[in-house]
């Protein structure tokens, strides 16, 4: 499995994803699920992907193929004039391994299993975030979406849910980011470093940070033992309910 | 969905389940998830369900009736030696429910989901946890192991891994699962009150207490309230990666 989620907020995008595929416990890689196309100044678009890595790949290599072959009309992720058009592109890539792998694998009893999460700026726009579907189709975060996720979603949400709003700053989204994969690496064996987090900041059309945060990261390690440590304390901190003990 | 939580700790057991039933967001209803079997001072057994309430419902109701059918010489909940003997019986009920629903189920394409989890004590032995599968084969809570969860387990798992430990005292158990509803409730509308919550004294071989906890219950808007609070402040106190504003 994986986990990747990317936050949009005021200030910003937000991306932050794991690397682990595992086909079965005894088949664990390391595959990074983070993609970047950039011109910088002019436009940036961040890829985060999950499911059938053989799919995923295919899709994000379609993409890279029609970079070069701008000759053709059709739009690729340097000539779309805006992020909507990018999402389609994506949605179009996922259309064509469908049609590519969609029937054979069906025939192995393997589920055609793949979803992007898109997000980026391209100037004269606002920042905008996008899920895509295994069908192709996509779904835009609107001002009541602060994030989305995909993978292993469900250990790392309360926490999400709890603390992010649109003005957070960047820098606090990726706390939040951080100990949201923290949470889901520690439930769940299928979920594991080194993580992608990549930063864009408004208006600049640019990443403004990629960081690569293994296992020995300093700043991760404190949040896995502080965050536990804080939790714990909280616990500890709120009164037990001594009714129970009452029939 | 539903949401049930057990823990095993050297003090006893604590049982909570969550009463939200749902066949589509417009279908929802409350059906209580937890049941218990009780010849106080001798045995106390409790089952709490989780998947497809027909079959559930079918398999407790199976249960219950061969309690007034003594004399056919089969075992019942009444009448097992011990509480392994408990869980094949719950085995039993979900496999004779199969027998009976599983091929009309596959003709109409449902997939045959139901699972349990039963603990409880028996005089002679100590408290003892399972968790039964749609199979109706069945794993026991070994001393690695304190708590077992059905249905929507992924939310509140994070919590239960960092703080519980077998030594920990029945009441702070109790706020731990609650927490761990809390966290389930809020990232999932297929979960929801009122909550039973049932806790077992060890060799006590009864209820000790078994709470019906509603959406104004004043400790659990105490613990919903406290926790995203106490979240928050945990959330602020760590710091920021400041790292991730630079290139």
């Amino acid at each position: 499995m994986t986990y990747c989620v990317a936050m949009l907020l005021d200030a910003g995008l937000v991306f932050l994803s794991d690397s682990r595929t595992s086909a079965g416990v005894d088949q664990i890689s390391t595959f990074r699920k983070t993609t970047v196309f950039e011109r910088p100044g002019e436009r940036v678009i961040v890829l985060q992907s999950s499911g059938n890595l053989a799919i995923t790949q295919g899709a994000i290599n379609l993409l890279a193929e029609r970079l070069g072959n701008q000759e053709s009309g059709a739009d690729n992720l340097h000539t779309c004039r805006n992020m909507f058009e990018v999402a389609r592109c994506v949605g179009e890539a996922v259309r064509e391994m469908h049609l590519r792998d969609g029937e054979p694998l069906r025939q192995q009893g393997v589920e055609f299993n793949a979803s992007f999460i898109v997000g980026g700026q391209i100037d004269g726009e606002p920042p905008r975030l996008f899920n895509v579907y295994a069908a192709g189709n996509f779904i835009e975060a609107t001002p009541d979406t602060t994030y989305f996720q995909i993978g292993e979603s469900k250990y790392g949400k309360p926490i999400i849910d709890r603390v992010t709003r649109r003005s957070m700053p960047l820098s606090e989204a990726a706390k939040c980011a951080l100990i949201s994969m923290d949470s889901t690496i520690r439930s769940n064996l299928s979920v594991g470093p080194p993580l992608d987090l990549v930063i864009v900041r408004r208006d600049e059309c640019r990443v403004a940070s990629h960081v690569d945060i293994d296992a020995d990261n300093r700043y991760f390690q404190m949040i896995r033992n502080g965050w536990g440590e804080a939790l714990r304390e909280a616990f500890s901190a709120l009164p037990n309910p001594d009714w129970v003990g009452l029939r």
